[in-house]
């Protein structure tokens, strides 16, 4: 029943399954709770709507 | 004031209205708060941003 | 794989109890999705940690 | 490292940077932690996926 | 309806009052919303429990 | 900037560091973003307070 949720940007399908696949075997090891029983939420969010340090993420990248 | 999220998948009109009502009440009664004060927030997750088990929730589906 | 999180106050066993079993039999039911795969945290949440209208609960709630 | 997570209307960029800049600067203010160690997210929520006291937002601004 | 919640560290009343009060002006400013509408969630995370930088924030701290 | 919330039972220190120090290394090494950007919680959760499949967890792990 464990549940991870990860805020970040949008990945490609390749990056999505070895990130669940990653999480839920680390997790799942450390807990010692089967693999089964996890869920993983990749919630994507996006510069626009992301502030660091006070700053829209958007325009920091900006002047990078 | 308190809060309910739900993570799934997307849902009809007449299945949100239902799922927010059912929420309010059961949690209202049992909590002894108002129903004003309840907020519920449907947050909506695809079966491409899922993991479960260790698998992307979306290629699971597939060979069913 | 749908996933609730209730935050609000201490409920004692019987009424963790029911919020657990109505919110997931009426979730199931909306999405058509088997009850084992719901998952419920309830997050609590004491009025010292809480603001409302801009006022600390545990504040608003001395004043009625 | 501290996080700040705001579930509402989308909001025009100008109005995204000031929510930002602020919340940064109280809480940067308040915990005595630098601003670069802050993130905020601002989590989009339509009247179509929010309840209030029960009901769809969408239906309690239409009846206003 | 918006909701804020605030990841970090055991705040003070006081501090916990300001951070609620001014989180709640801004952000009923911005979206035009009246302010009873809003809850503030201040959710403490301590040392143990969180990581920055892939290492745990209590040992970070330990070796500045 | 990324954030992971991990919910799942309370881990010892070996553990924690362990979780936070895998989940940092794959979501940077997935996202290309610099390791000193992430922050990852670790949320408790305890058996009296998670539901799985309609029942209260405690109630769950004490039949089997």
């Amino acid at each position: 029943m464990p549940t991870i949720f990860f805020y970040g940007p949008k990945l490609d399908k390749e990056k999505r399954k070895e990130m669940i696949k990653s999480f839920t075997e680390t997790a799942s090891r450390l807990t010692g709770i089967d693999k089964p029983a996890f869920v993983v939420y990749l919630r994507e969010s996006t510069p626009e709507n992301v502030g660091v340090g006070g700053e829209l993420l958007e325009d920091r990248l900006k002047y990078r």
